[in-house]
């Protein structure tokens, strides 16, 4: 499938805050003004180009996004600020478009300036390199840990008219819900109201990022942003009408297939791993157990050695404020029954044969009420402490 | 100094739970029934020997304690309890004392039944070794991951009476608060009155075992049990006394030290470090914010780095549900002030001198109120991941 979005080009090039002549600044820029959406972190230090982008986006109207990786520009006080609003004029002016319609983003080490210098100079080689076959290099860009670029496509017919949804991620590590959690970008040419642009976004968010973990730690600098420039004059839908409904569930799949691709290239992941809670008392109680077993390194550790240590799973259960009846749970691997009534069933040897699948799922039946909650998570593996150990700031 | 308690003998002995003819099977005993207090853990999932222990315990009186380790009789049903319960039963016969004061307690792998026969047949051995110089062997007998017996003695003078401590302890993994967070057994022959020992004692644990943390986890078989059998013949003193004063500090000091030793000897880990939240809304919120610094993967992985990643702390401080300024925050190291007003002070280099100690201290100043909390912890290593991926189940 070509990657390109009508109306939308894409650069990335290396201004040298990365070493290696690797790339580290991306643009991104709609050729009219687009309808624009985004979520941003819940941290409460934010790093200055997410409390620059976040109050911008107020307007749900933009044009153009320049990222860079390799710095964070978080915890730089006012000059952070004033760096990260001159990246927006210096785009806008190269880009002849109003500032207003310029969003920032940045990801790396955090407690650093960034080379403004260096960055300066490349502005108008990016803006020069914008091209409708540039999200590779876009995507190539805002990496730091990661492995691989992480783009998805999905087209879908809306109002007769074939709509194009890209969605471009960055994240290996740092990855745990509360709001958004990394930095991903998703561009359309669709045409759709803002208010329905942001109920389904934030909804497809929630199913997708917030629903992932590697290592329960929240970043400075997560957001996602998403841009519908309206080329594919589409005809505005409704709420609950045929063209939402595969507008929304078009969103999502493009979500949770974005989402997959951050778990498998975690930080040293060599799995990926669904929690799947069942008949818990609520959603909530549900999603909190999920979670305390997908965050806990003990029971990350168990499958890293493929080990069916179900004993880390009921103590993590144990540990969290939620109803439970400590008798009556049932852990399975997969079709593997391994625990029932919170005792062995003698099935670990089966059980490790699941353990050594590359994905696998773990579901635990509470017995309580009807809540139910999935989480994805990784393995915890040396890899993972080498690669944090090393990233120096 | 020599390690023995008046009035009290103790044995260590293999019978076969472990491998490799190492001890597992330890014994406290009290040549006359003791004054008794004990902590459980929180976890809702508690093993076999918490819920029968825990019960007998609000009799505050005890005689004996029979301890294994390589197998935590957690997770195995009526049948876990019905081992655990005729463990007490053999003792008691075997000691000649009533079962109502013998006290259980194991630790090792969860959700497989106990060896019984093995144990049963190696009783007898266990009280005829019983000796009043085998508190080291019992230290020993007590150890999963441990690399080394933990044994702590203080003495002091009450009521001009000499009145000696002993605090034995294991736990290397699995160290997070939420009460008891580990097998510990403080034996005295000070004569004190059960209620003021249990004030004193659970004071003694929530400033020291309550306070350190290596993994985040709470496990299903965590206790603390104190006994005081009174030989040393001093008489009862009532709270605030000079002689209340010098118990609370000895209690205290002893507890200390063992949970340091703890520290030093967790899974995997090559520093120590302590973290100081000051100047926090309240010491509930310094606590909240100390054990989110103390129990975040990447800020531990860091000073396994020994890389003084300070941004690394600001995003985990952001993450807790506690008041904070985003700008006013300032972090040393020792006394190497790395970040004042949320921003470097560029002393990074010199910060980095002190994290490639094996102990050293990080205070938080958060310039809101007069909160304070210390909480210690240990760095996150590749060693760690490699001693829990292979401690099958």
């Amino acid at each position: 499938m070509k990657i390109s979005v009508p109306g939308f080009l894409a650069s990335g090039v290396s201004s040298g805050i990365k070493e290696k002549n690797k790339k580290d600044l991306g643009m991104l820029f709609s050729e009219q003004p687009a309808t624009a959406v985004g979520t941003f972190t819940t941290n409460k230090i934010k790093a200055a180009p997410v409390l620059i982008s976040k109050e911008k986006m107020k307007q749900k109207n933009s044009q153009a996004i320049i990222v860079n990786s390799g710095n964070a520009n978080a915890c730089t006080g006012d000059m952070g600020l004033k760096d990260a609003s001159d990246l927006c004029k210096l785009t806008a002016q190269e880009l002849g478009i109003s500032e207003k319609l310029v969003m920032v983003s940045s990801t790396g080490i955090i407690g650093v300036t960034l080379p403004m210098d260096k960055m300066k100079t490349n502005i108008p080689h990016l803006v020069n390199s914008l091209s409708p076959m540039g999200l590779n290099d876009f995507a190539e860009a805002i990496m730091t840990t990661d492995t691989i670029p992480k783009i998805v496509m999905k087209k879908s017919m809306i109002d007769s008219k074939e709509v194009t949804f890209c969605g471009i991620a960055k994240g290996s590590g740092m990855i745990m819900p509360r709001m958004a959690t990394l930095l991903s970008f998703i561009i359309t040419d669709l045409s759709i109201n803002p208010d329905l642009l942001d109920d389904v976004f934030i909804e497809a968010v929630n199913n997708s990022f917030n629903r992932i973990t590697i290592d329960g730690e929240t970043s400075t600098n997560d957001m996602v942003i998403m841009m519908a420039n309206g080329r594919a004059a589409n005809s505005f839908f409704p709420k609950e009408s045929s063209d939402y409904q595969t507008f929304k569930s078009s969103l999502n799949a493009l979500f949770l297939d974005l989402s997959k691709l951050i778990l498998k290239d975690a930080e040293g992941a060599t799995k990926t791993i669904c929690i799947l809670v069942e008949e818990a008392k609520s959603n909530e109680e549900a999603k909190k157990i999920a979670y305390q077993i997908a965050n806990s390194n003990l029971v990350k550790t168990a499958f890293f050695g493929e080990d069916p240590n179900w004993g880390r799973i009921l103590s993590a259960i144990g540990t969290v404020d939620a109803e439970i009846i400590p008798g009556r749970i049932d852990i399975s691997f997969e079709d593997v029954i391994v625990v029932e009534n919170s005792i062995s069933t003698g099935m670990e040897l089966q059980a490790k044969q699941i353990l050594m699948k590359k994905e696998f799922r773990v579901t635990i039946n509470l017995h309580i009420g009807q809540g139910t909650a999935e989480v994805g998570t990784t393995d915890l593996t040396t890899e993972y402490i080498k690669i944090n150990a090393s990233y120096s700031s």
